[in-house]
Order: structure tokens, then C-alpha cells, then sequence
């Protein structure tokens, strides 16, 4: 549909404005001029009320992430390809592979058509690399001072991987803990811009598509049990959430994970636990002992898993406690974070 | 999964805190003692990182739909609800069974937890009256002052009905164009509450799923051509939208437009046309003249259509233009709104 537009968007120095989300002519071309333009694909060029989808030839999957993460830009990434990753992981750790997103926008009256612009195409590159198209989105806008620039929803659907079944209630005891690579960076990342802290070198967002990864690894390894990524909460809210939907112990050895010298120095100097601190490219696994080497083995050909290793152990234990072997040989208790060290980070 | 909560949420006096976004305890808490408790069902009590649904037995359909509508709570709705019911419409109208929807969640620092369990309450209800759960959802804070309130962003799945091809680009020449009920009825509830109009009987929404209704009239009329929900923008917009769409002309016949006598007061009294105004609950129909009486008949047998109508028809213009047969027998342009007279009304 080519409507007839009086002035052409001005992507350089325009701004949101309420008629942007009223449903007339205006919003009909931004949706067209920076949307469809840049998220272009078959599904999305229908321009009904909805996608029209093929038939998906197994059990579905879905999964929802609102992303509010400010700043908007940030070393590594942005809100856009967050979106897009964040989204495509949670469809992908259910053993699923991640087919269509939906994406839905609420836009802050005056925010810069530029910017808008460079986060529709961050989210459509990151799309299209993925292979995952966004079919159909929303768009609203609010006035000046009720949201924080854009907030953008994914959903995603996938459809199930046969032979596979993978859930955090189903780790054992005697399983290994593995995951990808370093912990953190995502969420140093950020604090590291909003605390203006300066580093030699920035850290940078690990933000990436794991399902590349994850198809990689149940290949070689179907027999894993528990896949999941570590957001909010980091590394400590996702194995607390996995033994007690498990109802098992797991026990960590603090010598084994990794973390950038980096984010470790800047949790330091801002009183975090890097275990508390959000990834967005990483994946934890837990697999029966056995085959721990040969999962570690694929995750380890796979350029996003380069760093994996194997960083402890399931264990029976009714209390559900996440421990962690100390570097000095003593133990200590794991657990959720109570406040909030670090709002918006996604 | 059962989490030891020191201390139980107070749905009383309680607010919302950044805590409650933050991916541990807090957000637990919240998520297992309101979201999943009002939402519950079997999908969602999953826990894991989306929901794991069965095979679809056909095409699927995917619709996404933000909702920012201030207040929060109007005559006859709420964001619960409308949000639930947006995003069934807007599934049901692509000639598809609704069947799953997820939900995401962006909350302000403070908010009171009354408020939100009352519209999280309205969305358990709307999802459990229309037969189509909340699998999996999503939850946010941002500081005071970030958002308003709530925004509800909700994702629909559902499948196509076999031998039904509706799409806004199908209209042709010669077809009739119907309408489900009176128009502008949620849009001017939502303005009376915000203008303080005082009438002698409140005007109020019309929100509705309308996937039943869309049912009844496609096994009676399954040559039905386009099915459309009139929102933002109202019937203005969407038969422009329809008239682009299928490169076809429309005209209506003002004398036979259903609008409810205090919503043309309202309309009158602020500047407006009711043909801009949103329904939430109201269906646009186009279909071949020859089978309008008996798709209008399925209309009327459904509480949803009692009051539908044939309010014009589709004609061969290549300028694709909408226009009105007016009372006193001119034409006029139906254009759609330029600006903004409604922001925020879904
Ligand atoms: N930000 C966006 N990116 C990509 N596509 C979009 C975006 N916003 C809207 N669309 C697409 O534009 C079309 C019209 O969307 P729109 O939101 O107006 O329809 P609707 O949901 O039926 O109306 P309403 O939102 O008023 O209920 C849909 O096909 C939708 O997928
Ligand atoms: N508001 C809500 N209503 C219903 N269920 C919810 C809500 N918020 C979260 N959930 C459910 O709680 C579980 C955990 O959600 P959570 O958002 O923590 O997972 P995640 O998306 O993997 O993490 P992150 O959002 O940090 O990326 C999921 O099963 C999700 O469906
Ligand atoms: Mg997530
Ligand atoms: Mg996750
Ligand atoms: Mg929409
Ligand atoms: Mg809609
Ligand atoms: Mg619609
Ligand atoms: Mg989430």
C-alpha cells in the first residue's frame, strides 16, 4: 500500500509527535518510511491488522520481553538489536527454533526521528541475521514525559526441536553446570556508561542470537537437560530459579567462572556481585556428567561459545540452596539479590 | 514453583518498586502472587522462559498490539481488559481462531498494587470469557516519572479457519459494506472521563472480543472478503486503509451510519467526527452484495451484532477515495484525520 504523503518523513531533524500514534495519515507513514522500510519482509508488507503465517509442522513455543533499557544506545548494541536477541533466546532455551517476532513501539512524544531510526535498523539487521523476521508490530505514542524515549516489546514464536526436552525443572542430581563464556558484560556495560565510568578499554554488551548456539549444542548433545540465559538477575536468580523448579542443591566453584578482569574491577568499584549481573549472549546449560565434555566440546566450536566451561555441579539437596565453593576452599550461600543493584539494564 | 516469601504482598497499601523488575525475589513474588495467580493456567504455572504449547493445526496468524490508554480505568473497560480484547480482534478480523496471548508489562515506580491487581483481575476475566489464556508474559519497572502507570503490551496467536480468505485488499466493486453496532462508542467513553462531560447516562466502551461473533458470520458467509476492527482512526481510517489496500473506491450513506445519540452530542460538543472516533468492539464487513442480507442476519443473531447495519458500498475508483452520501444528498470526502484529536484512547 503506497499512500499519497504530503511531505516526505524528515529521518534527519524530525521529531515523534502525538499524531505518530493516532492512526491517520501520519503514523500510515512512519510505519511505511522507517518500519516496513527497514524490517521489510513478505509477511510484514501485508499490511493487514496481523501476519499471515505458513503452518508450523510441530508444538509451538512463545515467549514476551518488554525491553526498557536506558541509555538506548550503549557499547555493543542498543535497544533495538536487544530486542531482537533477548526475545529469540527465550524462544530458543525452550529447545524451540525461533521462526517470527511481533514487535510493538511506544514512542515518546519529541524523541528524534534519527534515533528512532538507527534503532528500527539495529533491530532489522539484527533480524535479518538471525534469520527471524519480524511479521507485524504496533506503534504508540505517549506524551512528553510519560515513557523514557521508546520502549519496544518482541514476542516471539518457534516451534519445538523433536527429540528434545528441556526445562529448568528437569536438572538431576550428579548433572554439570556449563555455561558459554564470561559473565556480566551485558549489564557492566551499561552501568559502565551510566556511571561514566572509564576503563581503558569500555566494556563492551555481549548481546547476541543464541540460537545458532543452542541448535549446535542439542545436536551433538541431545540429552541436555536445562538450557537458559542469564538476564536480569544474572547468573544467581537463574540457578536459584532452576533449583527450585528442579527441587535440587547446586554447587559452584568460584575458581571456574569466568568474568572479565574488567567487569569484575567495575563491580568492585560499584559494590556488585558479578553473579547478580545481567548477560545477554550467554547461555547456561546443564546436561548429565557424561556427556558434559562433548556439550562442551560444541559449544566451544561455536564462535559465541568460544569460553564455555564447566562451572559446577547439580547436587541433591531439599533446602534448594545455590552454594558456591570460595577460591579459599569455604562455602557460601548464592542467593537472589533482594533490591534492585541495577534497574533497566534490558 | 513455590518460593519462601519473607513477607506476603499487600495488595492493599502496596506499591510498585524497582525491586519488582528486578529478576529476583521481588519480581518472583510479584509474578507468582498476582500475574499467575489471576492469569493461572496450565501454560503459564510452565515457569520457564516462554510457554510450550501444542502443535497448530493450520496457518497461523500473529498480531501484536501496545495499549496506553489514559485512565486506566473508563466507563465500561479498563487496559485489562481492552488489551485482551484488542489483540483477540485484531486476530479474529485475519479470518483466524484465537488461541494464545502473551502479555508484557511496563510499570511506574509507585504505582499502586490495588490498581494493577483490579486490571490484571479484568485481563484474567476478558482472557477466561474468551476462551484464550495468557501463556506467557513479561514485567518491567521504570522510575517515577518513565511511564504512566501501566502499558500492556499483548501478542496473539491463533489459526486460520480453512476456506476463508479475508484480507483488506480483497474488496471489489459492487460489494457491501457492514457494520456490527454503533461507532465511537469506546473513544468517546474514554474522552468524557478526560473532558469531564457530564451526561445523564455515561457513555460507555464497547469493548469486546469479537472472535465469536467473527465465527457466526463466517460459517454463515464464508465468502465474506474483509473483516476489519475499527480503532484508532475509526471507520474514517480503516475504510481508507481497506480502500488503498484493494485499490477500490467506498461509499457511505451518512443517514444510515449508526451512532449513539450522546456520543454525536459528545463529538458535536468537542469538534469531532463520530467517523474518526475508536470502537474497541465493533466490526467492519465487506462482502458481495448478493450475500449481505444473510451476512447481516448472522450479525444481528449474535448479542455482539444486534444492531449491525449495511452503511455502503464498494465502488470502482481508482483515485480510491472515500466518500459520504450525505443527509441532504451531497457528497463529501471521508479523509482521514491529519492530527491527533484522540491520543491515547487504546
Ligand atoms: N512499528 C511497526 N513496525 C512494523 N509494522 C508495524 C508497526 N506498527 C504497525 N505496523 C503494522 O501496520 C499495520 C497496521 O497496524 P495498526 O496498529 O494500525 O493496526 P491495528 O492493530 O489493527 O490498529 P490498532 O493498533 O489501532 O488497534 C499492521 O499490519 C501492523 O503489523
Ligand atoms: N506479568 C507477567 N504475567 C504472567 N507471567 C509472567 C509475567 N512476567 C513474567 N512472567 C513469567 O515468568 C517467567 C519468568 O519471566 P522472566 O521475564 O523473568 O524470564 P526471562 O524473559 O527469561 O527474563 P528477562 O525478562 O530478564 O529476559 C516466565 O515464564 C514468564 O512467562
Ligand atoms: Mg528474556
Ligand atoms: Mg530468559
Ligand atoms: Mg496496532
Ligand atoms: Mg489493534
Ligand atoms: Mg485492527
Ligand atoms: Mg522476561
Amino acid at each position: 500500500m503506497r499512500l499519497p504523503h504530503s511531505h516526505p518523513l524528515d529521518l534527519e531533524h524530525g521529531r515523534i509527535d502525538l499524531s505518530h500514534g493516532a492512526g491517520g495519515r501520519a503514523m500510515a507513514q512512519l510505519i511505511e518510511d522507517l518500519f516496513a522500510r527497514e524490517l521489510g519482509n513478505e509477511f510484514l508488507a501485508q499490511g493487514d491488522d496481523g501476519a499471515r503465517l505458513p503452518a508450523c509442522t510441530g508444538p509451538l513455543v512463545m515467549a514476551t520481553d518488554a525491553h526498557v533499557v536506558s541509555p538506548l544506545f550503549f557499547p555493543g548494541g542498543d535497544i533495538g538489536c536487544l530486542s531482537v536477541h533477548g526475545t529469540i533466546n527465550d524462544v530458543a532455551v525452550m529447545g524451540a527454533q525461533p521462526l517470527y517476532l511481533a514487535a510493538s513501539f511506544v514512542l515518546e512524544e519529541g524523541l528524534p526521528l534519527a534515533g528512532l531510526a538507527r534503532i528500527v535498523a539495529s533491530m532489522a539487521a539484527a533480524a535479518r541475521a538471525a534469520g527471524v523476521p519480524v511479521v507485524t508490530g504496533d506503534t504508540k505514542v505517549v506524551e512528553r514525559g510519560k515513557a523514557d524515549g521508546v520502549f519496544i516489546t518482541t514476542t516471539g514464536v518457534g516451534v519445538r526441536l523433536a527429540g528434545i526436552d528441556v526445562s529448568g525443572a528437569n536438572a538431576r542430581p550428579g548433572d554439570a553446570v556449563l555455561v558459554s563464556g564470561p559473565l556480566g558484560d551485558h549489564g557492566m556495560a551499561i552501568m559502565s556508561v551510566r556511571e561514566n565510568l572509564a576503563f581503558d578499554a569500555p566494556i563492551v554488551s555481549d548481546t547476541a542470537a543464541l540460537h545458532g548456539l543452542i541448535a549446535d549444542l542439542l545436536a551433538a548433545a541431545p540429552d541436555v537437560r536445562v538450557l537458559r540465559d542469564p538476564t536480569r538477575g544474572g547468573l544467581a536468580a537463574t540457578l536459584n530459579e532452576i533449583a527450585h523448579q528442579s527441587g535440587v542443591g547446586i554447587v559452584l566453584d568460584e575458581a571456574a567462572i569466568p568474568v572479565r578482569p574488567a567487569v569484575a574491577a567495575a563491580c568492585e568499584l560499584l559494590g556488585l556481585d558479578p553473579l547478580d549481573i545481567a548477560s545477554e549472549g550467554r547461555l547456561i546449560a546443564i546436561c548429565p556428567a557424561a556427556g558434559a565434555e562433548r556439550a562442551l566440546a560444541a559449544l566451544r566450536a561455536h564462535p559465541l561459545g568460544t569460553e564455555a566451561v564447566r562451572i559446577g555441579e547439580v547436587i541433591a539437596d531439599e533446602r534448594r540452596f545455590v552454594q558456591m565453593k570460595t577460591r579459599f576452599g569455604g562455602r557460601r550461600m548464592v542467593d537472589w539479590l533482594a533490591g534492585d543493584a541495577l534497574p533497566r539494564i534490558c
